[in-house]
This record gives C-alpha cells, structure tokens and sequence, in this order.
C-alpha cells in the first residue's frame, strides 16, 4: 500500500516535470508576483541574483517628465527594487485605487516581463503585464458571480473592402435562449488596436456583465470591429500570419472605413436578433475610435441614436480629402436636424487631444448642435476609456 | 499648406509617441525577432547592450540532458547569442521544419520574453513567445484565405458541480446561417491546461477551417471544456481573478469530472444545432485528457461512437476511488459490446507515458476491444497534439 501510494505521488510529479521540461519550462520561478495585498499595496518581486539593478515600471507610478524629439512629455515613472540574501528583488507600493494596471520590469536597463505573472496584455506591439486592484470602479472590471454573456469571434464577409474580416462579438446573458431583439453598441478601437482591443484592456464583456447584472445597463449586443481597413483581422489573427504592429496603419482615417461600415451593420442585423433601426444603434470608440463614431455617425446621418466620442482624436487632417470628409459640416447639421437621444464627448484634462476636442464643441455650440460633455482627470489612456464605457452604457436605449 | 502638411504629420507622431508615452510603452526595441528567413532559418535578436550573456532555449533546439530529484531528464536546449557593437544579440538557427515553435530568452540567466515578438501563449504558468514556420503540416496551423468558423467563449450552467462554468466552442463555417445539424467533437486539454489550451496552443480553429476547406473534415462543432472541476474557467477568466495556475489542480482525476460531463453534452445538445446520437458525438483529449476520455466514454459507454486517446495518461492511480473507476473492465466491455467506429490511440516513442499506454494496449488486446494505434516520433509535447488531431478528425463521422 505505502509502495503504491509513493508510485502515485511519483508518476504524478513525473508527469509534472517531465512534461514541463519537454515543453521548455524548466527555469520557471517559484515566487509570487505580483502580491496584492488587503490593504491594496502591491509587492512586486523577481528573482535576478546576477542583476545589478532592478525597476518596475507602470502606470500606477507617477509619471515623470522625458525629452522627446517633440519636446518634454509626460513618461512612466520607475521604481528602484531591492535585493535580498536570496537575489529576490522586490518592490512594495503604497496602498493603489482600485484599478487594472500595467507594467514590466527593467533589469539592468532591458525591459522584460515578469516571470511569476503569466497575465499580460498586448497594447499595439508592446505586451505589458497586467494586475487589477478590484473593488471600487474596478469592481465592474471583475468577473462576479453573475450571468455571463458570450464572447464570440466571427468573420464578416465586407463586399466594400473586399474580403472576410474578424469581428469580436458580445451578447448578453440569456441572448441565445431568448426569442427577444436587442439593441446593439458598435465599439471601436484606437490607432494600433484592433478587434482584441476592447474586449482585452477594456473588459468589455466584465463591464457588461456587471452593469447588466446590476440593472444598470439593458442587455445589449457589443460589435467590435477591426478598424484597420488593410488587416482581415488583428495580427496574428489573419491571413497576414505572425507580424509586429505599427502603432499608425494605412488607410485607417482617410475615409475607407467609414465608407464600408455598413457592411459591418448589415452583417450583424443578418445575423443576430437585433432591433435593427436608430433607436437601438449605438456607435462609440476610443481615440482614433472616436474620429471614426464621429465621421461614421454624420455620414450616415439618421443611422444612431446615441453617439460616444471618447478622447476623440478629432482634428484637421491633409489626408481627409475622401468622400466622406467631403461635407463634414453640412452631414452635421443633417444629423443634428434628424434628431438623436445623446451625443456624448468625454475627454481627460491633460489629454493631447484636449485643445482638439474643445475646438470641436466650439463647433457644435455655433451650429447649435445638442451634446452631453464630460471630463475627467488624466490624460489618453485606457483607464480613463474604461470608465468612460461604465458612464455611456448605462444612458443607452433607456 | 506646407504648414498643414507639417501640422498632420506632427499631430499623427504625437498620437504615438505621447499615447505610447502615458501607456508606459516607453522603451520598446525597434528591431526585429524573430526574422523567418525564406530558407526557414529563424534569426533571434534582442537589444541588450548591458548583458554579459544571452541565450535562446526553445523547442526547435535539440535536448539536453539535465540531472534533475527524479533522475537525469531531457530539458530544452539553448544556443548562445552573439553581441554586436550596437549591443544587438542575435543567433541563426539551421532551417527548421514547418512547426509552430516557443521560446525565451536568458538574458544573465534570467529567463525573458522577446520583447519584439508580441506573439506570445501560456502553457500553465509560464508564458513563452511563439512562431510559426508555415508550408507543409504547419500549412494547417495558419489563418488561410478560406471560410471561417467562429469561435466563442460559453458559459453552461453545470447542475451536477454547482456552478456556471466557462468553455470554448468552435463552429464551422457557415454554422449560423445553416438549417442543419452537425455532428460535435469533445475536445479535452492535459494536466495545467484549461479551455484556452486546445484553441490558443492546439491551433484547433485553424486545423478545422483548413481540415474543411480541403475537403478532409466533415464540417464540425468542437466543444473544448474546462476539465478543472474547482475552476469555474481558465486562470484570469472566472471568479479567482488572476492567479498563478498549478501544474497539477486538485479534483482533476478523481472522477468529479467524468461524472458530470453530461451536463456538458446537455449544454451543447440543448443550445446547438447538433445531432444528438452516438453517431455524431466523438471525444478525444491530450494527457489527463485522454484519461477522461478513455473514463468518460466507458462510464456512459453508449455515448460516442468516436474516441481519441493522444499521450494518454493512463495510470493505475491510488485516489481513483469514487463511482466513475469502480468497474472499469467492466464498462470497457459495455462500450466494446455496444460498439463504436474509432477508438484511436497515439503516443510518441519517448513520451514517458509510452509504456503506460503499452500497458493499457495489452489490456485491451486481451480483452478482445478493437482500437488503431499511431506511434510517433517525440515525447510529451504540443507538436504531437496538434498532428493527432489533423489525423484524428479527418476519420470523424465520414
């Protein structure tokens, strides 16, 4: 009996390290990183004993002044770690607010990963490690013990651009036991993001979850369109294989997409039960995103009912000489004078795209054109985004 | 003008450079790694002018053996890089053979991701970057110009363990628009695995939109489980948050799971467009996988006519004590006298599982069941699983 049972405990190990080592694992660090602890403060921890020195970098660091070629820019702060006997490095912060961050670590000058966190995100090229400090705001960015909808990545066959493209899909909980029409948000990324974006870094289907759960929010279908009219689909994704993404991609803001987005609503009032006129249509996005919700929602001007600028990156553009940029003010003044429910424009103070977004109201004011406005502290990035998300979805098709 | 033009492409730089600035995205490399030459040499670089030495490990380099508490293993390989005057490491493989490859760095002995390469898959805990060397079996394992089915993340309620629970379906191309009815393969992931591994390391959604464009898979669903029964879903998907995952997780074989694993199949025959016989049910998995497998088509030994063992772990196993192992010859004779099309068996010659599975092989020799066998080249790895199950489905409900 004893034989047996150390046999057991033998082939179980075995399989353990056996497996590992034929998988290339062996090396993996037996330490935990980060640690959250219930007073909120985060340990971070590393084990470099042939290091010389040690930093984590992240946005829950106060940000730090750099020299850029454009001049000084706000950057993200370091902080130093300390060895001890062991060559575990290790960092504690002070108590953070309830948030999803990200960081890595900088061992002697290489950035890197952090070995004990196998939670990362990828942000246009760069992959950071990730950690949430729930409770609070952060709460809705948790998955809870609630219903859950599904999470679905489709192709979309787009006779405008000529080829089948990926799409990220959310339906709520109950959606496919249910015989109901929902409404639909279409939710769009920024520069260098794609159809990964929103569902990734901005826990698009924990946020509604959560609100939907709550009653805050009416069950809802979420689009997720790739906004990259040259890409079938994110990288890696694709027909294009395994690519390093540039932050600006071809053709995203001349005009093309927005011209094309309609093959993206058809496709999805085709194929899921949807409410499928203005009451119930939603566009919002991000930053680029928010260009897009701007230009797409005026182009067709009696399309949505609730529009979502957040961070818009709204500016003049040399390279907007297409259709759709022909007769931005007249296709306003269209889309103000069919009506909508709510034309939402969030922004951060020390966004760079502030001066931006204050001339494009200054518009609105003079044409006289309705919108809610928004603003927040910090600057373009996307923790102010997935707040904004937990502001505007709660005021759609009420 | 001059001054517009000027103007746009300062706005556009300062999108990047300020936005990557406050998401911490400071400090990325701007050389490329891995470079897939068209010879299939693969070229490794990284910036690290401080190290004093770098290297690669990964499984297209040739074991090594390493001493290890349970005796003198094979472990990874690992190749020295060379520093140029730039402070850019690099080495160049010999041309490889089509696969999809994982690999780190260390870099002064510490083990790194590339931070160059956004291509990155978690195997358990540890998170290694990934490549692929297209053309020939690896043709299988990319996104081709060819329909594709979607893949979606469910969540079934689970009456038998208590819980909502988080899983994986893929359906075929054409599935939604469709009147009819297809057939489902269950496809279950190894010890550390969840219902990521089999569509994020086992390729799954490419090898079945490739298998059907080719015309050598009838169009299929495929239902990748959670075989963890204390997880709600994968590490970072359910209710836990995010936490490092173990190799080994209680209560993954001690019968819970076999014997609540109709509430998965009445999951997927009540919300898909299925046929709902033996005839079109199939079941296979990996490692621990294949032992549920072999367990839970002989506890419900009239339920699927198709079974595929891949490295099976099949072991005598002292905790093998509940209900679903009380009479194992005797359901196997059940599900043998009832009869099936396929029961398939594969193993590579140096898994450390082979002789286990050469046990398990006599035993049914002896008992008179008819199943097929393939005995590969290699061990315990992913490589291996992703070529049975291109050889396992094309033999599927035909």
């Amino acid at each position: 009996m004893r034989k047996q049972l150390l046999l057991t405990f033998l082939s179980l190990s075995l399989i353990g390290i056996q497996s590992k080592a034929q998988e290339a694992l062996f090396g993996a660090q037996q330490i935990t990183s980060p640690e959250i602890h219930d007073d909120s403060r985060v340990t971070f921890r590393i084990s470099a004993p042939n290091a010389e020195n040690v930093q984590v970098t992240g946005d829950f660091l106060p940000t730090v002044k750099m020299e850029t070629p454009m001049g000084e820019m706000d950057g993200p702060g370091a902080a130093e770690l300390i060895k001890n006997e062991q060559g575990i490095w290790s960092f504690t912060t002070e108590s953070l607010s309830p948030e999803l961050y990200s960081y890595s670590f900088i061992v002697d000058g290489l950035r890197t990963t952090d070995p004990n966190n196998p939670f990362l995100i990828r942000d246009v090229a760069s992959v950071t490690n990730v950690f949430l400090v729930g409770e609070g705001q952060a709460a809705l960015y948790q998955v809870k013990d609630v219903p859950h909808g599904s999470v679905s990545r489709r192709w979309y066959d787009s006779p405008g651009l000529g080829m089948d493209r990926r799409l990220t899909v959310y339906t709520p909980p109950g959606y496919e036991q249910s015989k109901e029409k929902f409404p639909v948000l279409y939710l769009l990324h920024g520069a260098g993001g794609d159809e990964e974006a929103w569902i990734a870094l901005g826990r698009t289907a924990q946020i509604m979850d959560n609100l939907i759960a709550q009653g805050k929010a009416k069950p809802m279908i979420v689009v997720m369109p790739n906004g990259n009219v040259i890409q079938d689909a994110a990288p890696g994704e694709g027909s294009e294989g395994m690519y390093k993404p540039n932050f600006m991609v071809p053709k995203t803001m001349d005009g093309t997409y927005e011209a094309n987005f309609m093959d993206i609503v058809k496709f999805v009032e085709n194929n899921y039960q949807v409410k499928a006129n203005k009451a119930n249509r939603a566009i919002a996005g991000l930053s680029m995103g928010g260009y897009h919700t701007m230009h797409i929602s005026r182009y067709y001007p009696n399309t949505f009912d609730y529009m979502g600028l957040f961070s818009a990156a709204i500016m003049p553009r040399e390279d907007a000489t297409g259709k759709v940029y022909s007769d931005i003010d007249g296709t306003l003044k269209t889309q103000m004078d069919n009506g909508y429910e709510l034309y939402w424009i969030a922004i951060g103070k020390t966004d760079f795209l502030y001066d931006a977004n204050t001339e494009f109201r200054a518009k609105l004011d003079e044409m006289g054109m309705p919108y809610e406005y928004v603003e927040s502290e910090g600057g373009h990035i996307w923790r102010n985004w997935r707040v904004y998300l937990t502001q505007f979805v709660p005021m759609l098709f009420q």
